[in-house]
C-alpha cells in the first residue's frame, strides 16, 4: 500500500517568511511550490526547487490567483481563458527552475480560492485541465475526488491524483465541511489519523453526519506552517509506517 | 547574404494596449514577447506567440525588470541572484506557451534597463547568460556586439547574435551614443537604410564622429510602436530585398 | 435646472495611455480619477488633477479592487473590512494630489466591479460609506439610484449624487438591464439624448420594457475613450443646452 | 534634555508578518508606518495608526519605492518628479487612515533606497522634501544630519528632525560607514548605548577612526524586528532615563 503526502511551500516572497519548508519538506514526497502570483518569488522557487530536490520530493506547480495581498484565497470572477493563461504562465516558469536543476515536474495543483472554484466550475476545471496538458501531458493534476476538476481531466486523459485532507471533516456528498460550519476542523489528532488510515486502507471516510462514504485518497495534503503541524505530519508518517503504508510520489504510482 | 530583424512585441498589458503587434508581425522574422514582468500578462503573451505562429516569425523571450510602471526602462539594482531567478521565471513563463502552441523559443532579448545594464556589467552579463543556458543551452542571446552580454554568453558556449540598430548612431568604441547627447537618434530615414545596409553588407559601421569600424549585424531591431515605425520597417525590407540579402530567423543562421 | 455630467479619468499607467481625457474634461463638471489600484499611478493622478483644475472640473476619487490586469473590473470577494481600507487608501492618496495643487476633492465613485458589488451588497455599501464618512464627511458618494450604496450612505447622513447612464438601458425595478442581455446598451444617439433629457427633466425613464418609472438624475455618467464617445458627450451637452439645462459640479446643487 | 525614538512599523502584508510591532510600540514615541508600497497593506496600515494611537505613539508616513519583492531596499533610477508623486501618493494614503481615526501625521520618513538615495542626490531630496511641503507644510522631515535630504528641506522651511542610529559606525565626515566596510555595524551594546548618550547629551560621536565630531540627534532610530532587538530598545530607554533624558515625539520639540 502506498500513498503521497504533499504540501505548499514556497511560499515566502521577498523579505518576507512563511512556512518553515526546511522543516517539512523531509516528510514529504510531493512538494506543491507557489509561483509568484498568490505566493513565492523567483528567488524563492529557485530555492525551494533545490531544497525539494535535496529531499528526493517530487516537484509541483501551485498556481493561483494574482492576488498577493489576498494570498490567493479571495474569489475572483477570472474569465476561463485568462485562467487557462495564468496557469500555463505559472507552470512555465516553475518548469523552467526544474529544468535548471536537472529535474522535471511531476503535479500541478492549483491554489486555494482558484483550488476551490474549479471544483464546482466546470468551465474554470476545463480551462485548468487543458493548461495542464498542453504544457505537459504526463503532468498529474492533484484535485479533490468527486469535483469537476477530475472530470474534467479525465475527459481529456490528464493524469490525476485525488487529494485527501486529514484535518477536516467530509459532508455525505463527499465534499469538505465548509469551513464557516462547525464541525469543518477536526482539531483531535488521533481523528486526524484515524480518518487518513481509513482512507488510504479502506477507501472509505466517514463524514461528519456519520455515514460511511467511499473515497479515494492517492495524496494527503499536510501542513507546514508551524511546529505543531510539523510535529503532526511526523506522527501520520509514523501511522503510515505502522501499517506498512508507504510514502512515496504520486507520480510513481498513479497511472497515466 | 542573411538577416534577422527583430522587434519587441506582446508589450499590451490586461484594458492597455501598446503597439501594432498586427501590422509589424508579417514585416519581421523574430519576435521578441514580453512576460509580463515590464509588459505584457499572460493572456497577452498566449495572443502573441499565436500571432507570431501564424506569421512564420521565430519566438523569443523579452524579460525585463519587475517594473511595470516604469516600462522595465528604470535602472535597478537587483543582485546577480535575483536577475538570475527573474530571467529563468520569465524565459519559462513564455517557453510555456510557446510549448503550448505546438513550437519552442529560438531566442532571449532582454528588455530595457535590464539589457543596458547587463551591457556593462560583466556579473549580471553571466547570470543572465547562465540563466538562459540552464533553461535551454540553444536559445540565443541577442545582445548588442562589444558588450559584457556577449563576453560572458561566449565563455559559455551559450549562442549569440549580435543586434544593431538602424535608428542609433555609433561611438568610436562601437557602443552606441547616450540618448542624452546630441546625434543619439538617427532621425533621417536614409541615412538609416544607409548605415543598415552598410553594416550588413560591409560589416561596418560609420560612427558619429565620421570613423569607419567594424561591426557584427546578425539581426536588426525595429519597432512597430506607430504607422511611422511599421512604414519604415517596410522601407528597410524593401532596401534589404533590392540587395538580394535574405531576411530570416536568427536561429537559421547564427553557429551554436 | 441642473445636472452634473462626470466621466472617469486618469486611467492611463506608466507607458500605457487610455482615454482621450484632455478632449472630454472640457465637456464634464465633474471628474472621477483612477487611484492606482485598477488603473492610474502616482504621476498620472498628480497630472490629472491638474487638468482638472485647469478646467475648472470637480475633483473625485474613483477607488477600485486592486486588479490592474483586470481593469477592476473582475469581482473579488474582499472582505467589507478590506473593503473599507482599500477605500480609505485610495481616497487619501488621491486627496494628497488635490491638496499639493490647493484644492480638495469633491466626491467618490467606487469603480468597475467594486461600484457594482456595492449596489447589491449591504455590507460593502456600508463600508464604502464609512470609508468616505471617515475621511471626509462632506464627500459625496456617485451611486445608481434604488441600491444598497444610496441607501447605506443616506444612514450614516453621507451626501450622495444619484448616477444614470445616457447608453445603458433601465429595468422596471429601476436597475441597469445586465450587459449580457439583448437591449442593455442604447446605440441609437437620439434614443440616449432623450432618456437624459427626461430622467433630468422630468424625473422619470422609460424602461426596456416600454413602463415609465420614476428616476433621480443628479449626475450623469459619460465617457471620453474615444473620438466618438467625446463627440457624444457634446451633443449631450447640447441638448442639456437648449432646453436650459445648467451642467455644474455635484457639490453645486446636491444638498448634504 | 528630550529625545525622539522611532521605528519602522506596519511592515506586514497580507498573510505575511514582519516586526513585532506591539512589543516596540509602548517603547517609543514615533512610528514610521509603511505605506503600501515597498511593504503594508491598506489594511495593515489601518491596524497599525490604532496601535500607535492607543500607545500615544506620533504617526508618521514611511514611504519606499514601489518594490515589494525587494522591500524597497535596491536603488531605483526614477526620476525626481516620479518620486514626487510616490511621495505625495503614499503621505496621502497614511494621511487618511490618520484622518480616519481622528487624529494627523507628524512626520515622514523615506524607506530605505529611496532614503539612501536622497541623501546624496539634490533632485531626489528637492523632490521628496517639497512633496512633503505641499501635502503638509507642518510635516516633519526625519533623515540624517549632514545629508541633501535635510539641505533641501531647509531651503523651503520644512520642519526637519536629525535622525541618528544607535548601532551604526560613524564616519569622519558625519556619514554612516556603509554597510560593506568592517566596522559598519556596531554590535556591542554598551557601545551603542554610550554612543546615543554622547549624541544626546554631548551633541557628538565618536567616528570608527576616533575622531570626535559634532551630531545632533533629534530622533533614534530602534528596530522591533525580533526579541533581542526590543530587548535592546528597552535597554537604551532605561539608559536615557538614568540620565534624566526624556523620550517624546519629534513634534514636541523641533522647532518648524
Amino acid at each position: 500500500m502506498v500513498v503521497d503526502l504533499n504540501s505548499d511551500l514556497g511560499e515566502s516572497f521577498g523579505n518576507y517568511t512563511i512556512g518553515m519548508d526546511s522543516k517539512v519538506i523531509p516528510l514529504i514526497s510531493s512538494a506543491n511550490i507557489a509561483c509568484g502570483f498568490h505566493a513565492g518569488d523567483p528567488t524563492v522557487m529557485k530555492k525551494t526547487v533545490a531544497l525539494a530536490l535535496q529531499n528526493g520530493v517530487a516537484l509541483g506547480a501551485h498556481p493561483g490567483f494574482p492576488d498577493l495581498v489576498g494570498f490567493g484565497r479571495r474569489n475572483m470572477a477570472a474569465s476561463p481563458s485568462d485562467v487557462y493563461a495564468m496557469m500555463v504562465y505559472q507552470i512555465g516558469a516553475l518548469a523552467a527552475f526544474a529544468k535548471a536543476a536537472g529535474a522535471a515536474l511531476q503535479h500541478v495543483k492549483p491554489h486555494g480560492a482558484l483550488y476551490n472554484m474549479a471544483a464546482r466550475d466546470a468551465k474554470l476545471a476545463e480551462a485548468i485541465a487543458c493548461a495542464i496538458h498542453d504544457v505537459d501531458p504526463h503532468l498529474i493534476l492533484f484535485a479533490q475526488p468527486g469535483t469537476e476538476s477530475i472530470r474534467e481531466a479525465k475527459k481529456i486523459d490528464l493524469p490525476t491524483a485525488c487529494e485527501v485532507f486529514a484535518d477536516r471533516s467530509y459532508q455525505d456528498d463527499g465534499s469538505l465541511t465548509p469551513r464557516s460550519q462547525p464541525g469543518a476542523m477536526i482539531t483531535d489528532e488521533s481523528q486526524s489519523i484515524s480518518q487518513v488510515l481509513s482512507m488510504v486502507m479502506d477507501h472509505q471516510v466517514t463524514t461528519l453526519s456519520g455515514k460511511v462514504i467511499p473515497i479515494q485518497a492517492d495524496t494527503i495534503c499536510v501542513h507546514g506552517d508551524g511546529p505543531k503541524a510539523v510535529a503532526f505530519v511526523t506522527r501520520i508518517r509514523e501511522a503510515l509506517a505502522s501499517k506498512g503504508i508507504t510514502v512515496a510520489p504520486a507520480g510513481t504510482f498513479v497511472r497515466e
